[in-house]
């Protein structure tokens, strides 16, 4: 969990970019003060797709990144919490994607924690001492 | 909104036959008497895959095409409507693959709007004013 | 249905690895005593993401798996039978993955079978005649 899919056109984004973009992601999950989750979790996959595989309005492009994320570890409790989330993950964005001029899209599906296995084990329950030690190991390990 | 991901093996598609089937599946959408949607809402990406990463029944193939699609800005209010739908894209795909002798198959996944952003922007809701301009100018402005 | 996006980096999965993780896949939904699906609903995909594309925490990788499952044919009832599945599921992928020495992400997400059309059709509800002729025949047809 949570599993981002950058689909990008080749060229838009440096190597350092994509490890910029990368760790600004990943500290939003990471963060004590907030979903405070295993750094593991976060899967971060940049999909270069040719131009001329890449349509937005029946037009190729090379301006437009489409964002496709996953959560399972966590899911939203109000439209308030998404609304948040979304703020704090748009402001990671904007350097590497708005600020480059570039168009983009952004869409979250939510899947049921219970259809979920790290390293086949079924990761533990929120904010439980469990979770907290795969946190500080940054290891999924028998509990 | 709407996402196609189209996934095929090299060679499958021309250049053109890609353009004709992006055109397609975009028009559906972009129909006034339709969904009547921005044009840029309708992302199709086409991702190749190599014959032998693409399985069938354990079995590698190079004539077969997958479609996942996801709908965000408008949902299904029942299964007549549902089907309706369905009916109109196998009509848009045909051309592109029945009529080429391919297999395929489609899945619509549906995604809650509130987890949704357009150039960071919250999209307006159906057929409201602010939608329409969205349609008129094909960009996300602030509403 | 069942579909299986295998993101890797290249190198993890030799020509012979994939047939035999896709294979060991495809049985699973195939079995007589289990879901006794027709073999072709089986779609297992291997998409490949270099190396500098592919963060975990936040960092590159080459030695992680992250496999993301739809589900559509069949639902789960209860936690058990998910459960169940799951245990299978990953036995089917320990030797290509876990004994490899990778680590490794599962995710099953499941589809509203009214959403879903095999080149064009509706599928046959579960265990219907008209799904165990799709069974024999491996081919979806007219019913």
């Amino acid at each position: 969990m949570p599993l981002h899919r950058i689909y990008h056109t080749p060229g838009q984004f440096s190597k350092d970019d994509k490890k910029g973009l990368a760790e600004a992601i990943t500290k939003i999950y990471t963060n004590p003060k907030g979903a405070n989750l295993p750094a593991f979790y976060v899967v971060v996959l940049f999909v270069p797709v040719d131009e001329e595989n890449f349509f937005v309005g029946g037009k190729t492009t090379k301006n437009f990144v489409r964002i496709s994320v996953q959560h399972i570890a966590r899911s939203f409790d109000s439209h308030e919490q998404s609304k948040s989330f979304l703020e704090i993950y748009e402001s990671a964005l904007a350097p590497f994607i708005k600020e480059r001029g570039f168009d983009w899209e952004v869409e979250i599906e939510q899947i049921d924690r219970n259809l979920w296995r790290e390293n086949g084990l079924s990761p533990p329950l929120p904010r439980t001492d469990a979770e907290k030690e795969w946190v500080r190991l940054n290891k999924a390990v028998p509990y």
